[in-house]
């Protein structure tokens, strides 16, 4: 386990993604080969990728569904019910606070906070209520807070970064734009929101072209 | 160019975003190895992803970091200003339309489209205009939008998609859960948020379970 890249984790979830639907779909066993036809992945990357994780998959059969599913969320810890809490009650954090997949994948957001009186103390659209910021420690001790969520304007996002770090929680996961300092000891991880935007301009850039798929 | 994969234009997409890292330190020429070790990526793959796109190396120096920049961006159709529309006025919508990434790598979000009066006519904090959704397709063409952005409830995503595909439009990005159709000549990206978040719950996992990395 020692060489997993980001890439790989990466990979786990949309692998994820994909026996969710078809779990959904009553698909009891998939192959490597179908797996990868059926939503456009790499055969010989899911093959390489699971792995990493011993023997995963069963000759003549392939995976089963239900268990390579399983064994999946246990990998990427999603059976521990994490708890997370979004810094920031603006637009994206609100957003985030009622984003339905998380609750789908076993996350809990527990808390928001921001720093405006006249938003603290009243609750995002799904119930989520709005902490002051000065409140961070207590109840990310309280509600066993393990992941931050950055959605503050970039101009504050360090002195935030810098009081979810005092509270004690090891994971931060950043919207904000700008690189962010957090000790060796912190994982944080960077979501850029014009990656997904930039693969369909290449898509439309190739069309333009003239080339095709 | 025939077989160039959404990971690979992913992986395009953090290339370019580590070399304006460079770029805006001053650095003019890298290494795949150095821009590996830099930015946690992996040497060999950089290597062949660039590979897909002819000679844009230079032995015995890497890379000239301003050539392959501006050839990233040419490669991914960022320098045609592509113009985009976002579907959906809610929390989401709004945060979108002011996303800050969005401006900074050449996409001009254009429109805000949204099915509630009191919202239409209305801005978002940065000055984006709330159309009436039945303008959609008047307001496209006049605004040559080539990209479309889902925001709205899962409940109402599927009608709203076909009312995009109806507009002319060829790109989506959809950040709703749940499957939607397009036709053929439509291209849509799914924007999957829980991703980020399970790359650290896997992190978390592995320390609990004293592993390292």
């Amino acid at each position: 386990m020692s060489n997993i890249s980001e890439f790989t984790t990466n990979r786990l979830s949309v692998y994820l993604r994909c026996l969710d639907q078809l779990e959904a779909s009553g698909v009891r066993a998939v192959s490597s080969k179908t797996l990868a036809e059926d939503f456009g992945l790499n055969a010989a990357q899911i093959r390489k990728d699971l792995a990493h994780f011993g023997e995963l998959g069963v000759r003549g059969v392939g995976y089963y569904v239900k268990d390579l599913r399983r064994q999946l969320q246990h990998i990427l810890g999603l059976d521990c019910g994490l708890t997370v809490a979004i810094m920031g009650a603006g637009n994206l954090g609100l957003a985030l606070a009622d984003y339905h997949g998380f609750k789908q994948e076993g996350f809990r957001v527990a808390a928001l906070f921001d720093n405006l009186r006249e938003k603290v103390g009243t609750r995002s659209r799904n119930g989520i209520l709005i902490y002051d910021i000065r409140e961070l420690k207590r109840v990310a001790k309280r509600e066993n807070i393990a992941i931050a969520i950055i959605a503050v304007p970039i101009r504050s996002a360090q002195t935030v970064v810098d009081k979810v770090v005092l509270s004690g929680i090891k994971a931060i996961l950043n919207f904000s734009p700008g690189s962010l300092r957090v000790p060796e000891d912190v994982k944080m991880k960077n979501v850029d929101l014009t990656v997904s935007l930039e693969s369909l301009s290449f898509y439309l850039a190739r069309s333009d072209r003239g080339e095709e798929e």
